[in-house]
């Protein structure tokens, strides 16, 4: 088995935003299936750990987008395993276009948690250090999301999660935070800017009927950090880059 | 080419809902992406209306499920034209498994509309007819939706169309629609029954920062009306089926 998986992506135009750009959201659940296709033809996907009473979940995930506009085009998404450590594995991927020019790249961090406990469990045993290679991954290195002060700034939006949020494990699913994220800018944001960087963190879980609040703020001129909140519990933060389009 | 399409899909464990069945706005995402890709291949997708100035527009969709619990397996649909009248145009499909078993059945109705006048604009001369299949369609015809009488008895929830809501035409997109629907009821509903039976119609287009209101009644043992309306216009309403889990 080879250890980098390919996957082809076609996005029908009916899926595209009003803009005719690929939606994020829709990257990003390209890249968690391709993210899971490699797990599970390499005999650790998500049945694979259901065996072990564990779980995947994602941690964080940085992404950067060269060429925003080909998105729409079809797509191929590689991706491998970087690095294992004893709790969290690093995953890259690589965003190219199907002449391989490179569209985009990204890097991820998960942890297996204990399906009963929810608390992580040792990825020591499982196998994952034969898949990793020795291919670059230029990604930035993930920034302090947890500094940032906007909660003391802002009034915040509030969500419900509902059924239609929910994962198989009965919580927000990771889609639904950043639908979230992004319905907190104006439709002129997206009308003149582009994203080209994204970067999340999962901090908690989220559960069916947990009321959200959400906040945003913007820390330079293209950069917006949000966060969602459960009272006191911090459940996830994003930094969000945008581009202006000319 | 042959009048009718066929096509795979394959869904990840991580997209599957908390129960592990298919989420119905996936399998309705999947429908529409077999349309889409059948009406491109035969020269009249997104696309190619959009040359004449026109777009496709669904009018109804009435859905059938036999086997519910099996649409979390790789699926085949096959799609093709039914009946081509001079606004509206009839598409069926077929749910089933991988070795022929059908695990469902679908017949849609579609119009083309003007991009600038948004009126139907007629299927005289486009060629549709050519791809007309005599295979039967065994779906119920629709019901006559449009005269429950539930914004009586009810009060609404109030939903706000957002960014993450709309679609390339800067409309509410039809996955959202049933979301929105389906989170009118209780988690209990979906752990204790199936969907067995959906039918929509769209009467009005939804657009971004409309404040929609929505309805919920139940109309038999396992069945019940949920409609959506921007005041006193009704933008759509459903028929849901469940049917028990033993």
């Amino acid at each position: 088995m080879e250890k980098i998986g390919q996957y082809e992506y076609i996005t029908e135009a009916y899926s595209l935003d009003f803009c005719g750009r690929l939606k994020f959201p829709t990257l990003f659940s390209y890249l968690l299936n391709a993210a899971t296709k490699h797990a599970t033809e390499r005999g650790y996907g998500y049945l694979d750990m259901m065996k072990h009473q564990t779980t995947w979940v994602l941690s964080h995930l940085s992404l950067e987008l060269f060429q925003q506009e080909r998105l729409s085009e079809p797509i191929a998404i590689s991706t491998w395993v970087e690095r294992v450590e004893r709790i969290f594995t690093y995953r890259c991927f690589e965003i190219t276009a199907l002449n391989g020019d490179v569209l985009g790249q990204a890097r991820s961090v998960w942890a297996a948690i204990d399906v009963n406990s929810r608390r992580p469990s040792s990825l020591a045993n499982i196998g994952l250090e034969d898949f990793i290679v020795d291919k670059p991954c230029k990604v930035k290195p993930f920034s302090k999301l947890k500094h940032a002060e906007i909660e003391l700034n802002n009034n915040p939006i509030n969500y419900t999660i509902k059924y239609s949020d929910l994962d198989i494990n009965k919580h927000l699913n990771s889609m639904k935070y950043i639908e979230a994220m992004l319905d907190l800018f104006d439709l002129e944001m997206f009308e003149n800017y582009n994203i080209i960087g994204f970067e999340i963190a999962y901090f908690a879980e989220a559960k069916h009927g947990m009321d959200l609040q959400l906040f945003k703020q913007k820390i330079s001129n293209n950069e917006y950090i949000t966060s969602i909140f459960n009272n006191n519990v911090m459940i996830s933060r994003a930094k969000i880059t945008f581009e202006k389009i000319f």
